[in-house]
């Protein structure tokens, strides 16, 4: 699997993800990796969940991981925030 | 491992599901249930994380689950959310 395999979760609309995600699997990937951090995360499950239940009924989420990232905040200090990658795989 | 040792986030700061969550731990729990649905997703996952980082080194995600649940909205009407279990426990 290369990096051109992970779609990451901004704040757009949930299907644009959800289609960027078929599109991946559409295109021959095995899998698909969700990425997101902060607010974002939630938008991250509902992606994966409407591949799951409404479009791809094969594809299940293999490995869901959860970390902490250090991010420069607006006044150069740094900021913790939670992420989450949630690899979506089909099944064989 | 009984229903006691779930721990439902809500919209309450994170620092208080973090605390009710050490508490389970502390009071000789070896695995906690972090659950959430819809946006309080990104809350469950900050609980989980600063309880991980911040006040109990010894205890990981052992499993994480990512749903869908129909719940009854406004007028009656089924609406689906997404939602999150996150399964704490102690390392041994």
């Amino acid at each position: 699997m290369t990096e051109d395999n992970t779609i990451y979760i901004g704040n757009k609309p949930v299907i644009n993800y959800v289609l960027a995600v078929v599109s991946q699997f559409n295109e021959g990937a095995d899998e698909v990796v969700i990425k997101a951090r902060g607010r974002a995360i939630s938008r991250a499950v509902d992606t994966a969940e409407v591949v799951r239940t409404r479009f791809l009924q094969g594809v299940y989420p293999k490995e869901i991981k959860i970390g902490t990232e250090e991010l420069e905040g607006h006044k150069g200090d740094m900021v913790k925030v939670s992420s989450i990658e949630i690899f979506l795989a089909k099944e064989k």
